[in-house]
């Protein structure tokens, strides 16, 4: 803001174009996509795929690409993303995620994050984290399947665990998991729940309660399902700690 | 109800007796006490301190001496625990735990319970727990201070808990305790919220939907705060078991 | 762990080995099957069929009958229910609890799990938790729709369910009952609340909190609709108790 | 209203007058006392005494008395009790419910309510309840410390719960005692859940919600504590059945 | 039971004709009906629709006729409606309640209760309880359409409502209908919260508390949207008043 | 109601007539329809479609007409609406917001209330409100798409908002909307919360919450999803505002 | 914003000049006094008391009297109160409702905000609405103890609430009275729900939710005890009608 | 563990040892002080001072003296404070934050955490956060006072909130500071709800759901009032960014 300033005060800018500077965006009449969002935060505009068509996102997929190399769509169904596609056949639809992307090639790195998760019901949010990281430049490492109450499994998994610089770990009926990993790794650990599960569960509100008290440090959370935002905290912290 | 059905049909008792024979108890006015309850259940009438008088549990000990040897009040404020062991002065007041109580010297046996806890602000929970326990005599391992955040201080203990065969988790911010235990040993866990953390626990709230999501199986749940109750679920298992 | 640790050190296991050791399981891409689960726990793994598909049911199925005579998967529906019992003829479909099982035949034993319900509306759990039972090779007997509302229908069973070493008592909209049968037998008592209900029940809820706050002794509680669970702790406390 | 109606078109009232009619109270600057209250309803108006001075309250009874013969002023504490039987000296104050009243020698009659409770912790407002009906010109028969934990003792009582024309039934640990109460008479019972218990009891919720979802017909509910109104009600139904 | 115990001590009766006394159903396999509950209670046994077949329904009405002129089932779709009348044709089904009965014809009375709702959305409710109180022999007024948002609507139509001898107030968004009526009526109201509304409504919690929180006298309240069960405790006061 | 009365008393009405005056209504069996509210309340009647089939609606309206310019009819679906304006060829279906409506042109006025959202998912309920405001005469600017996640569409229209006499501001997910646009503002502002978003939202609770704590001053709320109550309200400020 | 930006580009004011223009607040180090709050909104700035020391709240004032005429601090406790006005002597202290005060005189006007409350328990929320407003420079006429259960008192007042321009229903166990008032006057309604109650009103939130569902338009809410909140929207709404 | 099991195969350690290396604590008997923490992560122990005397927090400090130049005890009460800095007098006492600490100077650095809240009563919390980060080493820059509903005050200070790697945002009443500021810096935001507030806050459960709902991606959530967890977490990133 202070730079629009000094420019609008040294007349290189009118109050008109400062006013633009300030909003620069993209009206396509149902939305306003924002195409300087990555050159402003480092991170591509992601879609929010729910309650808009198909259609809809295909124009905004098309806005997009004039400024954007990777593109990511979250919250997409079968039907809209095997349209998407059809049109945008430089992208891929992954079912179980319910994402429609576009990556770049990762560098070779030796730096991961880690998305755990328990059971296989976890898996939509553990991979909607996993794709957005990777569409973010970021390399995954994905450990699915380990549980507290199969303690022996996580134990088997810790040091890739432990490598990592940060950690999303994915639970619905396994609330705990969170606890138990942020008590054995020395990075920061993002914690999802999610809303699968049964009896008392309460659509994640459970599992959220159970990690929001953690007695490990470290952890933070995201609201229930939101594997996207805790891969863009991840990248963040993965960014910010260089290579 | 067979029995006495069968005595009345035989004439060995009147109708007037049958309907004694359900109903015995001793009435003080302000509570009835239930005398025969060590002869069918074989565990002494525990006498509920909470919203009952000094005054009021010093008589009701005194009739249930006549049929107890072993005594036991939970719920009990440091006030009230002093006057009762005035009067009773061969009962013990243990105000961590609220309790007061006269026990047996327990027999040698090599089978005990285990309590567990994590922090010391359960231990008067875990103590109202493993006292029921001493009470209605039987062996308890205190196994304090182990929490899943430092899980190398709960792999230390294992081997003693695991000797048990049946475990009370006690646990508040550390809800996912119970899960974790469960998950490394073969005996019936029996888990116990307790009220005490901060933010979002809720009273324990958070704790008990922590400890019924669980996936490890063989937990079961008691109420918030409830030490008495896991402490006599135990006993009945571990008297089922034999000595 | 001990033992590893010895062996590790007498040179009788490498450092590798004693990795494996801890974490045998078989490793099927979409699942991680745990195969000595029998041997260390004396209880097979149990399959929960939801967010699983028919064919990867049938896969694990197939991995686990190396080791293991009995089989049991939960949460199965109809569709997936048929497809499993084709491949694997030797295992049986039950629609109303949602179980696909395979049964050994029980040895004659007066000893049993008493499972009691209410209403017609309770009987999918209800059959959860005792086939459960069957499968892990404990007698069952069923007691079905006796309510507090007719006590006189729960009286005429009573006997039969006294004479049990262990109860499960599955209720939605009578949350009551449990607390009546504690008050009236001598030995532990699993309760299981359920989802059925109308108005206020909350998903179970309302029972839940009814059997938590129960002031009988000796009942502690699973999970909604975990009749799976309940059945799991029941077996321990049986096969505790010895025969 | 019909006839004020009419008495205005016939010209035996004006306008105002038919005003006044509908606005018959005294005001006491600090609240409106209704005068009429007995003449059109039948019952005397009641003084709810949370958030009321003992001052206050003694210049309303001040008021009532012109036109009752029974006072009952509910929710006063000792200190603001003391000060109006000082005032009032006609009138009793009862610590336990928390009441000040005048009763009227009630006539010998048949015909009761049962006042049903579980635990002494449920006292206060199972007098609150009693106290109001007898206020009220109503017989009471109070059947205390019955509970559904202790079975036999409930049926050694329900003969003479069964006898009444109408039951209230308080209950707060024992949220189960009206469906069984209910299951075993045939007249109408008022629950009144109870805000005393710990755990999971959530002020009275847990009880509130055990007793909506009852199962026995001819259950229903007002508000947690509310003793008085449950006798408001209880007494309605009485008197339209007649003597 | 006193007569029971009596009879078995004279020999009239042997211990097991005692035992099926108390135990008197209609074992079906899949229900126990009760045949003789008219008998006792007064009132005819009512088949709650949820979770049974249209074959069990009607067979458990063929057993029911045996000993009771009318019948009732609730919660009935249309598809179980249709076949269920199809076999029993002297009963009617009434789709927006969701019931199938069979009434008697009234007598001629000029007492009645009143069911008094605010919004076509309550209707069903509404419904269910009307025909519940006439299938049970009692004169219903419905009084349909007043709300409080229009309070003249309701002020119409009061001198019917005030005629009744019970009333019940069914409302979902009018949460405040109860209050109202309460207010305006000398006699006992049942009031029954439905699930219909949007917004913070919460399937009818919103109407639940409301009504409980009711400063009017006089009210008690049964479960959300259970018309059945307040039609079921207003004939129970009805028929008290005697004709 | 005091003109009436007097009427009455001056003869000029019978008590009959006054009766009718209080209760004009169209009774259509089905509903009774207000005929006079628009005389009365300044505004016209509005139909709320949930629960009522199209007919019924056809029939209202129709009712509505002989008194009333324009028409609105909210929580219409699709097919309900489509056969609505088949009959009513001079009203409108909005299918997104769910309206059916027949509006006059508005009058030029620099006047308007604004109707503030924040994403696509919000449009549904803010066009409810939007079109609500328009057929009860008053001008509306819609300012859609604008959030605090990125402020700076937010500020590009804020002098939009500012020119507005009244603003209402709907949002799910950006609960913290209306607290950034009412400390921008000096005007009153109405917030909407919409059950709209995913994760912790609970229908709508969590927004409805946050913009009860909010911090600016000059905010109220109305129920989730209630655009139709906001414009209501917002209509009555801004007429009471005047030209 | 325009301005500042169009005479920052004219070179009346420089970049930092335009900086303090954004921020203009007396910084007293534990707060920022917002200094031309009164100038920008037209209402002086009102200092929230929980939280702050009975010196801060005085420092406060002072800086404060340097802009405005009148004063207003809301929450604040006995103690605090006796302090502030020791030193302020030109403020008043009102017990009730928590609020030391300096007015100006009222302009003689027939315009008022009508401040309607049911019980002596909403008192203290209502005389912080109406002394709120007073401050602001608006009459205000007082309406208590008018309540749904006695509705001729409603009644008996409702001209003298119909002729305000705005009014604000203050209710906790009333909860319906919103409504009520809603459905007979043709003006905003600001509806503040309080905590005051028993039994199930959970701090406000029955009566919040029975205000949110209120079917009656033209009713808005804000937080729970906000009297504060209610008052600052009806102060707008009535000065925006104009006198 | 790794290093450790090959220690023990290459005949360095024996399995006792090896065991010793897995528990390292120092037993005090209330509790076992973690020595190696610092070591093993990076961070020194911290002492949760609620439920400790104070001479068991002294006694802590001791014991963990011997391996750490910082130390910190959180929940610390006014009396307990004075009671640790008389004996530990290199120690500060925070009677705001409830803290005890002894930092190390800082480093000379450019890099800091900013923390920010909104209102006074937010400062308990942010201090909490404040100190604990600086105990850990690492800058602290406070911006506090800024809120949403005063926009013009904090985009006053948003440029110094950019400059910072982390961003730890506290709120309570303004639930929605964290979204907005999410949206204007391109760093991680750890949000914490505090419990402060009144009206339907819920003891800070309002702005938790407010913050898991945050539309600002990069926004992660931690316990409401746990300062000292989002410090925790805010240092282990900003030491992974280096200096």
């Amino acid at each position: 803001m202070d730079d629009i300033l000094q420019a609008l005060e040294a007349g290189e800018l009118s109050a008109e174009q400062a006013k633009v500077k300030l909003t620069s965006y993209d009206n396509l009449g149902f939305a306003k996509v924002d195409r300087q969002r990555q050159e402003r935060t480092g991170f591509p505009e992601v879609v929010y795929g729910e309650g808009k068509t198909a259609d809809e996102i295909i124009r905004i997929f098309r806005s997009l690409k004039e400024h954007s190399e990777v593109l990511l769509a979250t919250r997409i169904d079968e039907e809209k993303g095997r349209k998407i596609v059809e049109v945008h056949d430089d992208c891929t639809f992954d079912e179980r995620s319910g994402t429609v992307y576009k990556k770049k090639p990762l560098e070779d790195t030796e730096h991961y994050i880690a998305v755990v998760c328990a059971g296989t019901s976890d898996l939509a949010v553990a991979e909607e984290a996993a794709i957005t990281a990777e569409v973010f430049g970021v390399r995954v490492e994905r450990v699915y399947d380990v549980g507290v109450a199969g303690l022996h499994r996580l134990l088997g998994e810790i040091e890739r665990i432990r490598a990592a610089r940060v950690s999303i770990v994915v639970a619905g009926m396994e609330g705990a998991l969170p606890s138990v990993v942020g008590g054995l790794v020395a990075h920061p650990v993002l914690a999802v729940p999610t809303s699968v599960g049964y009896g008392a569960n309460f659509g994640g509100v459970s599992a959220l309660l159970s990690m929001l008290n953690s007695c490990s440090s470290g952890i933070s959370v995201v609201n229930i399902d939101n594997g996207f935002g805790a891969a863009y905290n991840a990248v963040m912290i993965e960014k910010m700690a260089g290579s």
